[in-house]
């Protein structure tokens, strides 16, 4: 299965792509930071981020896409473009059939180091880890969008498809998706790794 | 001129369009109000309303088109979704190269009844007024998208393209500018018509 994950941005938008093969076995497929020129009008820097999203999609036809989950709460002024370059991975997934999953960032970094509170540094060096990458992916970006990707691919099984099926989860996976969508974004949760 | 103008909602997103003649006529072309399903995924509710604001612009193939600012301080919990459905209007936009402009409703407001404070029924009665309608514009998403191209028609020429090319005004159209952009979302500036 290949899973793209995305951490979206509108100057910087991490794509990365890995492959989960028999048993959860990792390995990395792709990692890229699409840009956007902060000196241009915004409908021009989303145009330049949606291509570089699509491009990504038809390159690697992923059978998932995991994006970050945004919060109206982040109160610093650059989540309305965040949002929306979530919004534009969204439509080109959903443009050519591909499922959409949304993890939270403390999902992620609960994924891949097993503390929802992990500091970037940590994020890299256990991404790094999980995909045998012979150095640290960078920028930030480029790491969280792999840990999202990877974060999907460890998930409990069935967990937070498309951010609004939780109708197919089994009790123990609602309480964990519960538990992450009360506590995610502030507090973390620990998780068996 | 035609100038398509967009109340962005993920829920209802308006859209009304209205041409420009001389001496700044106006006259009704077109409105609507397209909406998505609150049970889809988000992924496919953006791909609806996508795909509905791009058979407007393909269908009327305006010369601008006039999107609603949103603002990261409305703390209600739909505003990423409208921030959403905002950056897919200028996705649709500049992918066809039409010039986007950005007003705020304080903005709209003024433009179409003189107090940038005015509720619902006194837009929707000045839209009709303006654009010699004989029923009231409904929903209030329907009137608001028509105020913001009746906006955009009557604005003082060349302020506040695209939200980014305010290098271009005159002193007295920045200092209008940038009286917007400071009152324009919780006081109102009053303008004479």
């Amino acid at each position: 299965m290949i899973v793209l994950g995305v951490d979206p941005g509108l100057t910087r938008c991490g794509v990365g792509v890995i492959e989960a093969g028999a048993s959860r076995r990792l390995s990395f497929v792709h990692v890229d930071v699409v840009r956007s020129d902060p000196e241009q009008s915004q409908d021009l820097r989303l145009l330049t981020i949606y291509q570089g999203l699509t491009a990504a999609l038809d390159r690697f036809s992923p059978d998932v896409v995991s994006i970050e989950r945004v919060f109206a709460q982040s109160n610093h002024n650059t989540v309305l473009g965040t949002a929306q370059a979530a919004g534009l991975a969204m439509l080109g997934a959903a443009q050519r059939g591909i499922p959409v999953a949304l993890h939270t960032p403390t999902e992620a970094k609960m994924a891949v180091t097993g503390n929802g509170q992990a500091d970037k540094i940590q994020v890299q060096r256990m991404v790094a880890r999980i995909l045998g990458l012979n150095q640290l992916p960078k920028p930030a970006d480029a790491a969280d969008a792999l840990a999202q990707a990877i974060c999907h691919a460890l998930r409990p099984a069935g967990a937070i498809q498309g951010g609004e099926r939780e109708e197919h989860l089994t009790q123990a996976q609602r309480q964990w998706a519960e538990a992450s969508a009360k506590y995610g974004k502030h507090r973390g949760v620990q998780r068996d790794m």
